[in-house]
């Protein structure tokens, strides 16, 4: 032990990270005060150096903007033109806003243009009417802090979707305002998660909202996995096992996560599907956290949307007041795609008013969500009606974004499946696409020598070679040896074509490089893919040496 | 032990929870799996049920909008007409929004508008210039996501702001943009705290923003105390010893919150107080969170606002490169008021890269601030320069905003002081009063058997009697025995002297109705307070029977 009798009143680290200390000495003040335990030469980490902050902040992992996107965006300042299609993200791709709800925000952005007399000029009547309807929900304007739930008169007229949408009553005090649908999920998870023994059932793939927030509040995420042989199908054999093996490690399953139109699977979850999970949550005592902010992308006929609250209140008593649910739905997606504006919403179902207080009470401490993005949400939720001014402009504007989504989503999935070694299940929802790529033994070992994950890999030389920005499939989570990556289906519909051109060209080239053995890229190319995937059993042995894939024998992957 | 060896398929609690079970007995299903411990006729709550949340989202505490909030909140249902003075929400309180930066954001919002022939007809040319500059610095407009830690090109407008302000370079890769300033301190307390053993300095009275994120993440809150003698100012000494006494509790004192101007005591630190506790923080390895989130709003000339950061610097290495800083600014608060879009920033001084890494990985997992509060913060940065059209107007309008707030700041503090029983410190900047109240003992004997803490009780009495909504000084801390209130200086000026009359005659009635012994209120006449305080030992033995008060005998207060 050295005893530092007097250590000057100004202190000077600078200095003392010079000294040469033996390690382990201990350094003492005159007050005898433990200052700083020193091994040679160094001194100890100041309080924001790396290896002293908050453990659960370093394990989050987000790959939506994880090191491809980083890649991507050195790129681009390099002056290589990027498509980004890593994130949801429409306007960026050059989805116009709709006119309407731009035009009745702004106008609560200017009120002084309400006095104009030249605002008839620029503005519809219709917008200047319902620029005052908002602003009259205001005290003082989009400038004032709202209630932190929110603007009561638009927490009112969203309930009023929710009733029209599901036929059952939605009580305003219920439903909180966001800055978007993450902060919401972000609330309600750190509600529900106490210590890492505190597990969530999380899909995968899922999107990585959830894996991020649960490491950064400390829960452990429970895994669950969505059949892609069935189209992503849930399955809640594989949901109970999961929970089996969670309760094993002395985990307590406590929430249930379903993203529905899935991201990034892009499935719809059937009427039949939501009834059964709703059991499992009331039989496992789960909280549902239905992120249903893909409701209105919905690209097939056969399986409309159906809110997890609607099929809950249809099941009728016991279950319809025993199953706590959480909802949410953002302006962020659907054809709006508003996401710089950040508005969102989530609806309570069966929370006791003490906790929904808790929630309140945390929510005020960041004391409101932006009001322009309350605004939106609140046109979003009650838009043009027959007969108003801007009703057909915005109808015709809607109709476009949605038909062309629909479109779009198709041209991917076809595109995707006209590729070697690919193959990807429609997107029946949402807005990304995730294409299955099987990835050659070549392949694998180069990335292992890179010294990165095989689908990492993949989409980084996919971004070098064509500017493609997409996320590997690693980030949302996969299967021991299969590879996907997600790409949003939101570039240009006219540009479209040339994109998935030149993600063939990329891709039939890198298959080619990496294929060791042609037997196997013969036998693949001779089944050419089809929507529905079909499994055999191929014996590798009999295929020769080079088909050992990462380590799976014996059974290998075919149509 | 109760085995119940068939549980069917669709478990019914709604049944169980009328089962009448012995208390402690263990029910387990035919896998063995133990299901719900019951306690007689209940059942196992749900996982967010009250009891089974997480316990720090319980603890946090939120006075701002707590108790007296809810009460006004309904008052104003009832009709009663409310002043809300409870928060820092100017346009509230009716001050009207800045022409031009209104009109830069409502023509972002409204790009449409920008080939209109009338544009020119309702928006002034440098406008429209500026609503263009912002949208070439999106990538897809207000409706895209900007990168996670804001626009890249509005970043480096507060760096050259910052620059201008300091004298020194300010890097914008260190600067990030948030959702108003207070998401921006709960990330980087979210980052510092790792277990209950992280403490945080945090002054007292504070602005409970801290306490309650501290709550929330889990941390310890280290309080030092302000000296309201010396115009609450801080004391080092103090610090010190709040230091020593954690420490001797092993908490590890990690980090030191200032807020300068104070909230809610709306003092200005002097550049040597500055020095001294950056030496401190230096001394004691501790990063320092400077929340200057009033630095426009100053009412006095002795005392200019000088950032933590230009001091820092002006220090010199060693120093300038040791002491970890974050400070944090807003559109909420200046002249500006824009509390509603919710847009800030933080900027980091001596992080480590890996670190700012981190903090960057984290914003990402909710996307994007909100872009129109990003413009916003561009404007405040950037405001019209000599030349410019709209330079005048706006010139006027801010120095008509900080001339009456200066005014109002002096009319609030004069006012408190001419009550019964209420000394008040000059507010030298910042928006908020926080007279001291010296509650009689009857009012204290009265609050405790209301059950409330004795300043709730004086507010609460306020309220209803006068529909003036403060905050209770216990929201903020307080030393024992000792009350406040905290008001905002915001209600309009014209108004300021009838609500001062009304909050006089309340408070003096309150006085006479509570004050047993009239000695001791003709001892405070007296003496009328003046701007400083001066302390005085007074023997209450010598002054007879009912001046113990709440225990504190033989010093007591006067002037």
């Amino acid at each position: 032990m050295l005893l530092i009798s007097k250590i000057p009143p100004f202190f000077d680290p600078w200095r003392w990270s010079r000294l040469e200390i033996d390690e382990g000495v201990e350094v003492k003040d005159s007050e005898g005060t433990k200052r700083r335990r020193a091994t040679r030469g160094t001194i100890m980490p100041k309080p924001l150096d790396h290896e002293s902050i908050n453990e659960n902040v370093k394990k989050v992992a987000y790959a939506v903007r994880g090191e491809l996107y980083l890649r991507a965006s050195e790129l681009q300042k390099e002056g290589k033109k990027i498509i980004f299609t890593n994130v949801g993200n429409p306007h960026a791709l050059g989805q116009k806003p709709l006119t309407f709800p731009r035009q009745v925000v702004a106008l609560c952005q200017a009120p002084f243009l309400l006095d104009d007399p030249n605002v008839g000029l620029v503005f519809p009547a219709d917008a200047i009417a319902r620029a005052k309807h908002y602003l009259s929900l205001t005290s003082g304007g989009l400038g004032a802090y709202s209630d932190s739930r929110g603007l009561p008169g638009i927490r009112k007229e969203v309930a009023e979707f929710i009733e029209r949408r599901d036929g059952y009553p939605s009580n305003p005090d219920l439903i909180f305002l966001t800055d978007g649908a993450s902060k919401g999920v972000m609330q309600m998870l750190n509600t529900i998660i106490r210590n890492e023994k505190d597990g969530i059932l999380v899909p995968v793939p899922q999107y990585p909202l959830y894996s991020a927030t649960i490491q950064l509040y400390g829960g452990s995420l429970v895994p669950y996995y969505l059949d892609e042989e069935s189209n992503w199908g849930l399955d809640l054999n594989n949901v109970r096992q999961s929970v089996m093996q969670a309760r094993s490690k002395g985990i307590t399953v406590r929430a249930m996560v379903i993203i529905n139109p899935g991201n990034p699977t892009g499935q719809c979850l059937s009427e039949a599907n939501l009834r059964e999970l709703l059991r499992f949550c009331l039989y496992e005592n789960l909280v549902l956290l239905a992120d249903e902010v893909y409701q209105q992308n919905i690209y097939q006929d056969e399986r409309p949307f159906i809110s997890a609250k609607k099929i809950l209140l249809d099941m009728g008593l016991p279950i319809s007041k025993e199953v706590q649910l959480v909802s949410f739905h953002t302006v962020s997606k659907g054809y709006w795609g508003e996401c710089g504006q950040r508005g969102g919403y989530f609806e309570m179902t069966n929370l006791p008013p003490e906790t929904v207080d808790e929630v309140y009470k945390v929510a005020s401490v960041s004391l409101s969500p932006n009001v322009p993005g309350q605004i939106f949400l609140g046109l979003m939720v009650n838009p043009p009606k027959p007969g108003d001014i801007s009703y057909l402009k915005f109808t015709e504007e809607s109709k476009a974004v949605l038909g062309s989504l629909r479109k779009r989503a198709r041209i991917m999935t076809d595109g995707f499946n006209s590729c070697r070694n690919v193959v990807c299940n429609f997107t029946e929802g949402a807005m990304y696409s995730f294409p299955q790529i099987r990835l050659p033994p070549k392949a694998i070992e180069a990335a292992k020598k890179a010294g990165k994950v095989p689908d990492v890999f993949y989409c980084l030389k996919l971004l070098e070679a064509t500017g493609i920005s997409t996320v590997p499939g690693s980030g949302f989570g996969q299967k021991e040896g299969v590879f996907h990556l997600r790409t949003t289906i939101l570039p240009a519909e006219e540009e479209m074509p040339a994109i998935m051109a030149s993600f063939k060209k990329f891709n039939d080239e890198f298959m080619e490089q990496y294929e060791g053995y042609r037997g196997y890229s013969r036998m693949l190319r001779a089944a050419p893919p089809k929507r529905h995937l079909l499994w055999a059993v191929v014996d590798l042995d009999e295929l020769g040496p080079g088909c050992d894939i990462d380590g799976h024998r014996g059974l290998y992957v075919t149509r």
